[in-house]
Protein backbone atom coordinates (compact mmCIF):
# COMPACT_ATOMS: atom_id res chain seq x y z
CA UNK A 1 0.00 0.00 0.00
CA UNK A 2 1.04 3.38 -0.61
CA UNK A 3 2.24 6.04 1.79
CA UNK A 4 0.56 8.92 1.27
CA UNK A 5 1.23 12.42 2.39
CA UNK A 6 -0.92 15.78 2.36
CA UNK A 7 1.15 18.88 2.20
CA UNK A 8 -0.67 22.74 2.65
CA UNK A 9 1.99 25.34 1.56
CA UNK A 10 1.25 28.99 2.21
CA UNK A 11 2.46 31.40 -0.09
CA UNK A 12 2.46 35.38 0.34
CA UNK A 13 0.57 35.73 -2.89
CA UNK A 14 -3.11 36.44 -2.45
CA UNK A 15 -3.98 39.14 -5.03
CA UNK A 16 -2.41 38.67 -8.27
CA UNK A 17 -4.36 35.85 -10.06
CA UNK A 18 -1.51 34.92 -12.41
CA UNK A 19 0.88 34.48 -9.68
CA UNK A 20 -1.67 32.05 -7.97
CA UNK A 21 -2.61 30.15 -11.03
CA UNK A 22 0.87 29.92 -12.30
CA UNK A 23 2.03 28.27 -8.38
CA UNK A 24 -1.08 25.75 -8.96
CA UNK A 25 -0.25 25.04 -12.30
CA UNK A 26 3.38 23.96 -11.31
CA UNK A 27 1.38 21.49 -8.39
CA UNK A 28 -0.49 20.02 -11.01
CA UNK A 29 1.74 18.74 -13.28
CA UNK A 30 3.62 16.83 -11.26
CA UNK A 31 2.86 13.14 -11.68
CA UNK A 32 2.01 11.28 -8.62
CA UNK A 33 0.43 14.45 -6.76
CA UNK A 34 -3.63 15.92 -6.51
CA UNK A 35 -4.25 19.14 -5.39
CA UNK A 36 -7.27 18.96 -3.70
CA UNK A 37 -8.33 22.60 -3.27
CA UNK A 38 -6.70 26.05 -3.23
CA UNK A 39 -7.53 29.76 -1.87
CA UNK A 40 -6.85 33.09 -1.46
CA UNK A 41 -7.22 35.65 0.79
CA UNK A 42 -7.15 39.21 -0.49
CA UNK A 43 -6.64 40.71 2.95
CA UNK A 44 -4.32 38.45 4.24
CA UNK A 45 -2.61 38.76 0.46
CA UNK A 46 -2.33 35.08 1.07
CA UNK A 47 -2.93 31.88 -0.34
CA UNK A 48 -3.41 28.25 1.08
CA UNK A 49 -3.01 24.85 -1.26
CA UNK A 50 -3.83 21.14 -0.53
CA UNK A 51 -2.11 18.57 -2.52
CA UNK A 52 -1.70 14.91 -1.35
CA UNK A 53 0.34 12.17 -2.51
CA UNK A 54 3.14 9.80 -2.02
CA UNK A 55 6.26 11.11 -0.71
CA UNK A 56 8.62 11.84 -3.64
CA UNK A 57 6.03 13.03 -5.65
CA UNK A 58 4.76 15.47 -2.56
CA UNK A 59 8.33 16.54 -2.21
CA UNK A 60 8.64 16.85 -5.78
CA UNK A 61 5.85 19.39 -5.65
CA UNK A 62 6.55 21.19 -3.22
CA UNK A 63 9.80 21.86 -4.24
CA UNK A 64 8.75 23.35 -7.55
CA UNK A 65 6.58 25.53 -5.80
CA UNK A 66 8.82 27.05 -3.17
CA UNK A 67 10.94 27.74 -6.43
CA UNK A 68 8.22 29.10 -8.40
CA UNK A 69 7.15 31.15 -5.38
CA UNK A 70 10.78 32.31 -4.99
CA UNK A 71 11.28 33.47 -8.61
CA UNK A 72 7.47 35.44 -8.95
CA UNK A 73 7.29 37.25 -5.18
CA UNK A 74 9.00 39.71 -3.91
CA UNK A 75 8.86 39.92 -0.03
CA UNK A 76 10.18 43.52 0.03
CA UNK A 77 6.92 44.57 -1.86
CA UNK A 78 4.79 42.30 -0.01
CA UNK A 79 1.89 43.72 2.86
CA UNK A 80 -1.17 41.65 4.01
CA UNK A 81 -3.08 41.15 7.28
CA UNK A 82 -1.40 38.09 7.97
CA UNK A 83 2.20 37.37 9.26
CA UNK A 84 4.89 36.43 7.16
CA UNK A 85 8.39 35.68 6.42
CA UNK A 86 8.65 34.30 2.91
CA UNK A 87 7.69 33.73 0.09
CA UNK A 88 7.00 30.49 0.64
CA UNK A 89 5.58 31.04 3.77
CA UNK A 90 5.37 27.16 5.45
CA UNK A 91 5.05 24.17 3.74
CA UNK A 92 3.44 21.33 6.17
CA UNK A 93 3.44 17.93 5.86
CA UNK A 94 0.80 15.80 6.91
CA UNK A 95 0.73 11.90 7.24
CA UNK A 96 -2.18 10.57 6.19
CA UNK A 97 -1.91 6.87 5.30
CA UNK A 98 0.67 4.27 5.69
CA UNK A 99 3.33 6.39 7.01
CA UNK A 100 4.61 7.14 10.49
CA UNK A 101 5.06 10.98 11.77
CA UNK A 102 9.12 9.66 11.68
CA UNK A 103 8.74 9.27 8.43
CA UNK A 104 7.24 12.55 7.19
CA UNK A 105 9.78 14.24 9.58
CA UNK A 106 12.69 12.55 7.51
CA UNK A 107 11.04 13.34 4.28
CA UNK A 108 10.60 17.31 5.64
CA UNK A 109 14.07 17.59 6.82
CA UNK A 110 15.30 16.08 2.84
CA UNK A 111 13.19 18.97 1.42
CA UNK A 112 14.44 21.53 3.82
CA UNK A 113 17.88 20.55 2.84
CA UNK A 114 17.05 20.59 -1.34
CA UNK A 115 15.21 23.87 -0.82
CA UNK A 116 18.42 25.91 1.03
CA UNK A 117 20.99 23.96 -0.25
CA UNK A 118 19.12 24.96 -4.37
CA UNK A 119 17.53 27.45 -3.67
CA UNK A 120 19.65 29.80 -1.55
CA UNK A 121 16.81 30.03 1.28
CA UNK A 122 17.29 29.51 4.91
CA UNK A 123 15.11 26.79 6.60
CA UNK A 124 13.80 26.55 9.60
CA UNK A 125 12.33 23.12 10.99
CA UNK A 126 8.74 23.43 13.20
CA UNK A 127 6.41 21.03 15.10
CA UNK A 128 6.78 17.58 14.88
CA UNK A 129 10.10 17.90 12.94
CA UNK A 130 11.71 20.73 15.10
CA UNK A 131 15.51 20.29 16.02
CA UNK A 132 14.44 22.08 19.67
CA UNK A 133 11.71 22.50 22.15
CA UNK A 134 11.44 26.10 21.17
CA UNK A 135 11.47 25.74 17.84
CA UNK A 136 7.72 23.50 17.78
CA UNK A 137 5.68 26.50 17.51
CA UNK A 138 5.60 28.33 13.79
CA UNK A 139 4.44 31.81 15.69
CA UNK A 140 7.68 31.94 17.38
CA UNK A 141 10.00 31.33 15.01
CA UNK A 142 7.95 33.75 12.24
CA UNK A 143 7.89 36.20 15.05
CA UNK A 144 10.06 39.65 13.60
CA UNK A 145 8.31 38.38 10.23
CA UNK A 146 10.04 38.86 6.77
CA UNK A 147 11.52 42.60 7.36
CA UNK A 148 13.14 41.51 11.02
CA UNK A 149 14.66 38.38 9.64
CA UNK A 150 17.85 39.40 8.39
CA UNK A 151 18.67 40.23 12.22
CA UNK A 152 17.02 37.30 13.64
CA UNK A 153 19.25 35.11 11.94
CA UNK A 154 22.45 36.68 13.18
CA UNK A 155 21.10 35.29 16.91
CA UNK A 156 23.33 31.93 17.35
CA UNK A 157 19.46 30.45 19.04
CA UNK A 158 17.84 31.47 15.54
CA UNK A 159 20.39 29.86 13.08
CA UNK A 160 18.62 28.16 10.62
CA UNK A 161 18.02 24.24 10.33
CA UNK A 162 19.27 24.68 6.52
CA UNK A 163 21.27 26.84 4.77
CA UNK A 164 23.13 29.67 5.86
CA UNK A 165 21.78 32.16 8.51
CA UNK A 166 21.12 35.15 5.66
CA UNK A 167 17.79 35.68 4.38
CA UNK A 168 16.93 35.12 0.51
CA UNK A 169 16.58 39.03 -0.55
CA UNK A 170 13.43 38.90 -2.16
CA UNK A 171 12.02 34.93 -0.83
CA UNK A 172 13.20 35.41 3.09
CA UNK A 173 12.66 32.55 4.54
CA UNK A 174 10.80 29.15 5.14
CA UNK A 175 9.68 26.92 7.63
CA UNK A 176 9.07 23.16 6.70
CA UNK A 177 7.34 20.83 9.13
CA UNK A 178 5.57 17.84 9.94
CA UNK A 179 2.20 18.02 12.03
CA UNK A 180 -0.94 15.75 12.33
CA UNK A 181 -4.28 16.27 10.37
CA UNK A 182 -6.30 19.08 12.07
CA UNK A 183 -10.19 17.85 12.79
CA UNK A 184 -12.24 21.37 12.71
CA UNK A 185 -15.47 19.62 14.53
CA UNK A 186 -18.43 21.32 15.87
CA UNK A 187 -21.25 20.37 18.33
CA UNK A 188 -24.15 22.08 18.44
CA UNK A 189 -26.74 22.18 21.73
CA UNK A 190 -30.25 22.33 22.38
CA UNK A 191 -30.48 25.16 23.99
CA UNK A 192 -29.86 29.27 23.35
CA UNK A 193 -27.47 29.81 26.10
CA UNK A 194 -23.72 30.76 25.12
CA UNK A 195 -22.90 30.48 28.96
CA UNK A 196 -23.17 26.97 28.43
CA UNK A 197 -21.17 26.54 25.85
CA UNK A 198 -18.41 28.04 27.06
CA UNK A 199 -18.44 26.32 30.22
CA UNK A 200 -18.59 23.08 28.28
CA UNK A 201 -15.86 24.43 25.71
CA UNK A 202 -14.27 24.96 28.99
CA UNK A 203 -14.28 22.23 30.62
CA UNK A 204 -12.93 19.54 27.76
CA UNK A 205 -9.96 22.04 26.19
CA UNK A 206 -6.54 20.89 27.11
CA UNK A 207 -5.62 24.43 27.85
CA UNK A 208 -7.67 24.58 30.61
CA UNK A 209 -7.31 21.16 32.09
CA UNK A 210 -9.47 18.82 29.64
CA UNK A 211 -8.32 16.77 26.71
CA UNK A 212 -5.12 16.70 25.49
CA UNK A 213 -4.95 18.03 21.33
CA UNK A 214 -8.02 19.92 21.98
CA UNK A 215 -8.33 23.75 21.54
CA UNK A 216 -12.26 24.54 22.28
CA UNK A 217 -14.73 27.26 22.57
CA UNK A 218 -18.12 28.30 22.94
CA UNK A 219 -20.32 30.09 19.66
CA UNK A 220 -23.18 31.59 19.12
CA UNK A 221 -25.06 30.46 16.31
CA UNK A 222 -27.38 33.54 15.83
CA UNK A 223 -29.20 32.14 12.76
CA UNK A 224 -29.99 28.68 14.86
CA UNK A 225 -30.27 30.48 18.06
CA UNK A 226 -28.22 27.94 18.99
CA UNK A 227 -25.26 27.40 21.14
CA UNK A 228 -22.50 25.46 20.25
CA UNK A 229 -18.94 23.87 20.75
CA UNK A 230 -16.54 24.83 18.47
CA UNK A 231 -13.58 22.33 18.59
CA UNK A 232 -10.41 22.04 16.87
CA UNK A 233 -8.42 18.64 17.43
CA UNK A 234 -4.49 18.10 16.63
CA UNK A 235 -4.21 14.73 17.11
CA UNK A 236 -7.22 12.24 16.76
CA UNK A 237 -4.97 8.85 17.13
CA UNK A 238 -4.34 10.50 20.68
CA UNK A 239 -7.26 11.57 21.74
CA UNK A 240 -10.78 10.34 19.12
CA UNK A 241 -13.19 11.99 18.46
CA UNK A 242 -15.70 9.86 20.15
CA UNK A 243 -14.42 11.49 23.62
CA UNK A 244 -14.74 14.67 23.05
CA UNK A 245 -18.58 13.76 21.63
CA UNK A 246 -18.75 11.89 25.04
CA UNK A 247 -17.29 14.27 26.87
CA UNK A 248 -19.53 17.46 25.35
CA UNK A 249 -22.79 15.42 26.19
CA UNK A 250 -22.04 14.81 29.69
CA UNK A 251 -21.47 18.20 29.90
CA UNK A 252 -24.77 19.22 28.44
CA UNK A 253 -26.64 17.00 30.47
CA UNK A 254 -24.77 18.45 33.82
CA UNK A 255 -26.54 21.30 32.50
CA UNK A 256 -29.61 20.40 31.86
CA UNK A 257 -29.53 20.07 27.83
CA UNK A 258 -28.11 17.65 25.07
CA UNK A 259 -26.89 17.31 21.73
CA UNK A 260 -28.52 18.50 18.97
CA UNK A 261 -26.27 17.33 16.11
CA UNK A 262 -22.78 18.02 15.41
CA UNK A 263 -20.27 18.92 12.28
CA UNK A 264 -17.01 18.27 10.42
CA UNK A 265 -15.94 21.27 8.79
CA UNK A 266 -13.46 20.17 5.75
CA UNK A 267 -11.76 17.27 4.84
CA UNK A 268 -11.22 14.31 7.64
CA UNK A 269 -8.94 11.19 7.11
CA UNK A 270 -11.29 7.96 6.97
CA UNK A 271 -9.64 6.82 10.06
CA UNK A 272 -10.96 9.06 12.22
CA UNK A 273 -14.42 8.06 11.68
CA UNK A 274 -13.22 4.37 11.57
CA UNK A 275 -12.04 4.67 15.44
CA UNK A 276 -15.43 6.12 16.52
CA UNK A 277 -17.58 3.05 14.70
CA UNK A 278 -15.28 1.01 16.18
CA UNK A 279 -15.56 2.44 19.77
CA UNK A 280 -19.55 2.20 19.54
CA UNK A 281 -19.60 -0.93 17.78
CA UNK A 282 -17.04 -2.14 20.50
CA UNK A 283 -15.14 -3.95 17.82
CA UNK A 284 -12.77 -6.38 18.69
CA UNK A 285 -9.48 -7.05 16.56
CA UNK A 286 -10.92 -4.97 13.55
CA UNK A 287 -7.52 -4.52 11.26
CA UNK A 288 -8.24 -1.01 9.49
CA UNK A 289 -5.62 -1.42 6.96
CA UNK A 290 -6.19 -4.83 5.72
CA UNK A 291 -10.46 -5.31 6.47
CA UNK A 292 -11.61 -1.46 4.88
CA UNK A 293 -12.20 -2.95 1.28
CA UNK A 294 -10.92 0.57 0.05
CA UNK A 295 -7.80 0.32 1.49
CA UNK A 296 -6.99 -2.30 -1.38
CA UNK A 297 -7.33 0.97 -3.73
CA UNK A 298 -4.95 3.38 -2.60
CA UNK B 1 -13.37 9.69 -8.75
CA UNK B 2 -13.06 6.48 -10.15
CA UNK B 3 -15.91 3.67 -10.06
CA UNK B 4 -14.93 0.88 -8.71
CA UNK B 5 -16.45 -3.01 -8.88
CA UNK B 6 -15.59 -5.78 -7.01
CA UNK B 7 -15.89 -9.53 -8.74
CA UNK B 8 -15.94 -12.49 -6.74
CA UNK B 9 -15.58 -15.50 -9.02
CA UNK B 10 -16.46 -19.27 -8.78
CA UNK B 11 -14.21 -21.27 -10.77
CA UNK B 12 -15.05 -25.21 -11.00
CA UNK B 13 -11.41 -26.46 -9.92
CA UNK B 14 -10.09 -26.78 -6.56
CA UNK B 15 -7.66 -28.96 -6.30
CA UNK B 16 -4.93 -29.02 -9.45
CA UNK B 17 -2.84 -26.31 -8.40
CA UNK B 18 -1.03 -25.49 -11.78
CA UNK B 19 -4.96 -24.77 -13.06
CA UNK B 20 -5.61 -22.37 -10.48
CA UNK B 21 -2.78 -20.59 -10.82
CA UNK B 22 -2.71 -20.08 -14.23
CA UNK B 23 -6.30 -18.32 -13.65
CA UNK B 24 -4.57 -15.88 -11.09
CA UNK B 25 -2.24 -14.93 -13.25
CA UNK B 26 -4.71 -14.65 -16.37
CA UNK B 27 -6.41 -12.00 -13.76
CA UNK B 28 -3.16 -10.18 -12.32
CA UNK B 29 -2.14 -9.58 -15.79
CA UNK B 30 -5.07 -7.39 -16.49
CA UNK B 31 -4.08 -3.91 -16.16
CA UNK B 32 -5.85 -1.52 -13.63
CA UNK B 33 -7.29 -4.86 -11.50
CA UNK B 34 -5.98 -6.07 -7.86
CA UNK B 35 -6.48 -9.56 -6.88
CA UNK B 36 -6.89 -9.39 -3.34
CA UNK B 37 -7.57 -13.23 -2.93
CA UNK B 38 -7.98 -16.31 -3.94
CA UNK B 39 -8.77 -19.74 -1.87
CA UNK B 40 -9.88 -23.31 -2.81
CA UNK B 41 -11.42 -26.17 -1.31
CA UNK B 42 -10.50 -29.46 -2.40
CA UNK B 43 -13.55 -31.43 -1.20
CA UNK B 44 -15.60 -28.88 -3.03
CA UNK B 45 -13.37 -28.55 -5.75
CA UNK B 46 -13.36 -25.19 -6.42
CA UNK B 47 -11.91 -21.83 -5.70
CA UNK B 48 -13.09 -18.72 -5.18
CA UNK B 49 -11.50 -15.48 -6.85
CA UNK B 50 -11.74 -11.71 -5.35
CA UNK B 51 -10.11 -8.70 -7.28
CA UNK B 52 -11.10 -4.75 -7.92
CA UNK B 53 -10.86 -2.11 -10.23
CA UNK B 54 -12.40 0.12 -12.40
CA UNK B 55 -15.34 -1.36 -14.39
CA UNK B 56 -13.57 -1.97 -17.87
CA UNK B 57 -10.66 -3.44 -16.13
CA UNK B 58 -12.47 -5.68 -14.07
CA UNK B 59 -14.82 -7.25 -17.09
CA UNK B 60 -11.74 -8.06 -19.28
CA UNK B 61 -10.31 -9.84 -16.41
CA UNK B 62 -13.76 -11.49 -15.23
CA UNK B 63 -13.84 -12.91 -19.34
CA UNK B 64 -9.96 -13.55 -19.61
CA UNK B 65 -10.50 -15.61 -16.00
CA UNK B 66 -13.52 -17.49 -17.75
CA UNK B 67 -12.45 -17.87 -20.99
CA UNK B 68 -8.91 -19.75 -19.85
CA UNK B 69 -11.46 -21.86 -17.06
CA UNK B 70 -13.58 -22.80 -19.89
CA UNK B 71 -10.06 -24.16 -21.82
CA UNK B 72 -8.27 -25.99 -18.85
CA UNK B 73 -12.00 -27.30 -16.62
CA UNK B 74 -13.45 -30.12 -18.40
CA UNK B 75 -17.00 -29.90 -16.59
CA UNK B 76 -17.91 -33.55 -17.75
CA UNK B 77 -14.80 -34.69 -15.43
CA UNK B 78 -15.29 -33.03 -12.21
CA UNK B 79 -16.88 -33.91 -9.37
CA UNK B 80 -16.94 -31.97 -6.26
CA UNK B 81 -19.00 -31.25 -2.56
CA UNK B 82 -20.31 -27.93 -3.81
CA UNK B 83 -23.28 -27.38 -6.48
CA UNK B 84 -21.97 -26.28 -10.02
CA UNK B 85 -22.73 -25.60 -13.23
CA UNK B 86 -20.02 -24.49 -15.42
CA UNK B 87 -16.34 -24.01 -15.74
CA UNK B 88 -16.63 -20.77 -14.49
CA UNK B 89 -19.65 -21.36 -12.23
CA UNK B 90 -20.28 -17.51 -11.13
CA UNK B 91 -19.27 -14.55 -11.63
CA UNK B 92 -20.74 -11.30 -9.34
CA UNK B 93 -20.38 -7.96 -9.81
CA UNK B 94 -20.55 -5.83 -6.20
CA UNK B 95 -20.50 -2.27 -6.43
CA UNK B 96 -17.48 -0.74 -4.20
CA UNK B 97 -17.79 2.98 -5.01
CA UNK B 98 -18.82 5.68 -7.42
CA UNK B 99 -21.31 3.19 -8.96
CA UNK B 100 -24.60 2.33 -8.59
CA UNK B 101 -26.94 -1.00 -8.58
CA UNK B 102 -28.43 -0.09 -11.91
CA UNK B 103 -24.85 0.73 -13.88
CA UNK B 104 -23.50 -2.51 -12.14
CA UNK B 105 -26.32 -3.94 -13.80
CA UNK B 106 -25.33 -2.90 -17.11
CA UNK B 107 -21.47 -4.17 -16.72
CA UNK B 108 -22.60 -7.62 -15.99
CA UNK B 109 -25.20 -7.77 -19.32
CA UNK B 110 -22.26 -6.65 -21.25
CA UNK B 111 -19.91 -9.25 -19.82
CA UNK B 112 -22.77 -11.95 -20.05
CA UNK B 113 -23.09 -11.04 -23.81
CA UNK B 114 -19.89 -10.81 -24.23
CA UNK B 115 -19.42 -14.89 -22.93
CA UNK B 116 -21.90 -16.25 -24.30
CA UNK B 117 -21.16 -14.68 -28.14
CA UNK B 118 -17.26 -15.04 -27.87
CA UNK B 119 -16.66 -18.20 -26.13
CA UNK B 120 -20.49 -19.92 -27.22
CA UNK B 121 -21.45 -20.15 -23.05
CA UNK B 122 -25.08 -19.82 -22.40
CA UNK B 123 -25.74 -16.89 -19.90
CA UNK B 124 -27.44 -16.43 -17.06
CA UNK B 125 -28.20 -13.29 -15.33
CA UNK B 126 -29.00 -13.15 -11.56
CA UNK B 127 -29.55 -11.88 -7.82
CA UNK B 128 -29.86 -7.81 -9.00
CA UNK B 129 -29.08 -8.08 -12.70
CA UNK B 130 -31.78 -11.17 -13.33
CA UNK B 131 -34.39 -10.86 -16.31
CA UNK B 132 -37.33 -12.03 -13.82
CA UNK B 133 -38.01 -12.76 -10.02
CA UNK B 134 -37.59 -16.58 -10.59
CA UNK B 135 -33.78 -15.95 -11.74
CA UNK B 136 -32.91 -13.72 -8.99
CA UNK B 137 -31.99 -17.04 -6.98
CA UNK B 138 -28.76 -18.45 -7.67
CA UNK B 139 -29.78 -22.06 -6.56
CA UNK B 140 -32.79 -21.95 -8.34
CA UNK B 141 -30.53 -21.68 -11.50
CA UNK B 142 -28.35 -23.87 -10.73
CA UNK B 143 -30.80 -26.87 -9.67
CA UNK B 144 -30.31 -29.35 -12.35
CA UNK B 145 -26.37 -28.82 -12.09
CA UNK B 146 -23.87 -29.43 -14.99
CA UNK B 147 -25.37 -32.48 -15.54
CA UNK B 148 -29.12 -31.47 -15.59
CA UNK B 149 -28.35 -28.78 -17.36
CA UNK B 150 -28.41 -29.48 -21.34
CA UNK B 151 -31.85 -30.36 -20.42
CA UNK B 152 -33.08 -27.79 -18.45
CA UNK B 153 -32.18 -25.68 -21.15
CA UNK B 154 -34.69 -26.93 -23.70
CA UNK B 155 -37.66 -25.58 -21.14
CA UNK B 156 -38.71 -22.19 -22.49
CA UNK B 157 -38.66 -20.88 -18.96
CA UNK B 158 -35.19 -21.47 -18.70
CA UNK B 159 -33.62 -20.34 -22.22
CA UNK B 160 -30.35 -18.38 -21.20
CA UNK B 161 -30.42 -14.51 -21.15
CA UNK B 162 -27.34 -14.06 -23.62
CA UNK B 163 -26.16 -17.70 -25.92
CA UNK B 164 -28.11 -20.01 -27.35
CA UNK B 165 -30.09 -23.41 -25.01
CA UNK B 166 -27.19 -25.44 -25.62
CA UNK B 167 -24.91 -26.04 -22.89
CA UNK B 168 -21.10 -25.45 -23.63
CA UNK B 169 -19.71 -28.82 -24.19
CA UNK B 170 -17.26 -29.06 -21.71
CA UNK B 171 -17.72 -26.15 -19.68
CA UNK B 172 -21.38 -25.47 -18.86
CA UNK B 173 -23.25 -22.45 -18.12
CA UNK B 174 -22.30 -19.41 -16.25
CA UNK B 175 -24.08 -17.28 -14.11
CA UNK B 176 -23.46 -13.83 -13.83
CA UNK B 177 -25.08 -11.33 -11.84
CA UNK B 178 -25.09 -7.97 -9.08
CA UNK B 179 -25.20 -8.01 -5.87
CA UNK B 180 -24.42 -5.95 -3.15
CA UNK B 181 -21.30 -6.52 -1.01
CA UNK B 182 -22.32 -8.97 1.75
CA UNK B 183 -20.89 -7.83 5.72
CA UNK B 184 -20.59 -10.81 7.84
CA UNK B 185 -21.01 -9.77 11.69
CA UNK B 186 -20.60 -11.46 14.61
CA UNK B 187 -21.69 -9.80 18.43
CA UNK B 188 -20.89 -11.59 21.53
CA UNK B 189 -22.87 -12.29 24.71
CA UNK B 190 -22.20 -11.49 27.96
CA UNK B 191 -23.80 -15.39 28.80
CA UNK B 192 -23.43 -18.81 28.38
CA UNK B 193 -26.56 -19.44 27.62
CA UNK B 194 -26.88 -20.03 23.78
CA UNK B 195 -30.69 -20.38 23.85
CA UNK B 196 -30.63 -16.47 24.44
CA UNK B 197 -28.29 -16.11 21.22
CA UNK B 198 -30.70 -17.89 19.48
CA UNK B 199 -33.68 -16.25 20.39
CA UNK B 200 -32.10 -12.80 19.59
CA UNK B 201 -31.15 -13.55 16.38
CA UNK B 202 -34.68 -14.96 15.35
CA UNK B 203 -35.71 -11.81 16.94
CA UNK B 204 -34.00 -9.92 14.50
CA UNK B 205 -33.44 -11.70 10.99
CA UNK B 206 -35.70 -10.73 8.17
CA UNK B 207 -36.77 -14.50 7.95
CA UNK B 208 -38.81 -14.10 11.33
CA UNK B 209 -40.10 -10.69 11.01
CA UNK B 210 -37.56 -8.33 12.22
CA UNK B 211 -34.47 -6.42 10.19
CA UNK B 212 -34.57 -6.96 6.23
CA UNK B 213 -31.62 -7.72 4.53
CA UNK B 214 -30.28 -9.17 7.93
CA UNK B 215 -29.64 -13.10 8.14
CA UNK B 216 -28.94 -14.18 12.00
CA UNK B 217 -28.18 -17.45 14.13
CA UNK B 218 -27.02 -18.10 17.23
CA UNK B 219 -23.95 -19.82 17.79
CA UNK B 220 -22.03 -21.26 21.02
CA UNK B 221 -17.87 -20.09 21.18
CA UNK B 222 -17.16 -23.58 23.15
CA UNK B 223 -13.64 -21.92 24.21
CA UNK B 224 -14.66 -18.45 25.30
CA UNK B 225 -17.54 -20.22 26.68
CA UNK B 226 -20.07 -17.35 25.20
CA UNK B 227 -22.61 -17.26 23.22
CA UNK B 228 -22.41 -15.26 19.89
CA UNK B 229 -25.61 -13.62 17.50
CA UNK B 230 -23.86 -14.64 13.79
CA UNK B 231 -25.05 -11.81 11.63
CA UNK B 232 -25.21 -11.69 7.02
CA UNK B 233 -25.77 -8.27 6.40
CA UNK B 234 -27.06 -8.52 2.40
CA UNK B 235 -27.33 -4.40 1.98
CA UNK B 236 -25.67 -2.50 4.48
CA UNK B 237 -26.90 0.93 2.69
CA UNK B 238 -30.90 -0.17 3.74
CA UNK B 239 -30.10 -1.89 6.76
CA UNK B 240 -27.14 -0.32 8.74
CA UNK B 241 -24.71 -1.93 11.16
CA UNK B 242 -25.73 0.21 13.69
CA UNK B 243 -29.27 -0.92 13.39
CA UNK B 244 -28.33 -4.38 14.31
CA UNK B 245 -25.92 -3.63 16.88
CA UNK B 246 -29.08 -1.49 18.99
CA UNK B 247 -31.66 -4.23 18.19
CA UNK B 248 -29.32 -7.21 19.42
CA UNK B 249 -28.12 -4.69 22.48
CA UNK B 250 -32.34 -4.72 23.51
CA UNK B 251 -32.59 -8.52 23.52
CA UNK B 252 -29.95 -8.78 24.96
CA UNK B 253 -31.06 -6.14 27.60
CA UNK B 254 -34.35 -8.06 27.69
CA UNK B 255 -32.64 -11.23 28.62
CA UNK B 256 -30.62 -9.59 31.55
CA UNK B 257 -27.23 -9.79 29.34
CA UNK B 258 -25.40 -7.34 27.77
CA UNK B 259 -22.94 -6.96 24.51
CA UNK B 260 -19.37 -8.50 25.10
CA UNK B 261 -18.01 -7.09 21.64
CA UNK B 262 -18.67 -7.51 17.98
CA UNK B 263 -16.17 -8.61 15.27
CA UNK B 264 -16.26 -7.96 11.55
CA UNK B 265 -15.38 -11.10 9.63
CA UNK B 266 -13.11 -10.59 6.35
CA UNK B 267 -13.58 -7.34 4.25
CA UNK B 268 -16.53 -4.34 4.89
CA UNK B 269 -16.99 -1.41 2.72
CA UNK B 270 -15.47 2.01 4.43
CA UNK B 271 -19.17 3.43 3.85
CA UNK B 272 -20.42 0.92 6.41
CA UNK B 273 -18.27 1.83 9.30
CA UNK B 274 -18.06 5.56 8.26
CA UNK B 275 -22.28 5.51 8.07
CA UNK B 276 -22.24 3.96 12.22
CA UNK B 277 -19.88 6.87 12.75
CA UNK B 278 -22.23 9.71 11.95
CA UNK B 279 -25.11 7.87 13.53
CA UNK B 280 -23.65 7.95 16.83
CA UNK B 281 -21.99 11.47 16.65
CA UNK B 282 -25.42 12.59 15.39
CA UNK B 283 -23.59 14.01 11.94
CA UNK B 284 -24.94 16.55 10.34
CA UNK B 285 -24.56 17.11 6.26
CA UNK B 286 -21.84 14.74 6.20
CA UNK B 287 -21.00 14.33 2.58
CA UNK B 288 -18.64 11.00 2.51
CA UNK B 289 -18.05 11.41 -0.68
CA UNK B 290 -16.06 14.84 -0.43
CA UNK B 291 -15.26 15.28 3.33
CA UNK B 292 -12.74 11.90 3.64
CA UNK B 293 -9.65 12.64 2.56
CA UNK B 294 -8.93 9.01 1.19
CA UNK B 295 -11.80 9.01 -1.31
CA UNK B 296 -9.39 11.83 -3.16
CA UNK B 297 -7.03 8.75 -3.23
CA UNK B 298 -9.18 6.26 -5.14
Amino acid sequence: MSAIIECIPNFSEGRREEIIETIADTIRVIEGVRLLDYSSDKSHNRSVFTFIGEPEAVKKAAFASCKMASKLIDMRKHSGGHPRMGATDVIPFVPVKNITVEECVKHSQELGRQIAGELSIPVFLYEDSASKPERKNLAAIRKGQFEGMAQKLQDPDWAPDFGKPEIHPSAGVVAVGTRMPLIAYNINLNTSDITIADKIAKSIRESSGGLKYVKSIGVMLEEQNMAQVSINMTNYEKTALYKVFEMVKIGAKHYDTDIAGSEIIGLIPMNALIDVAKYYLQLEEFNTNKQILENYLI
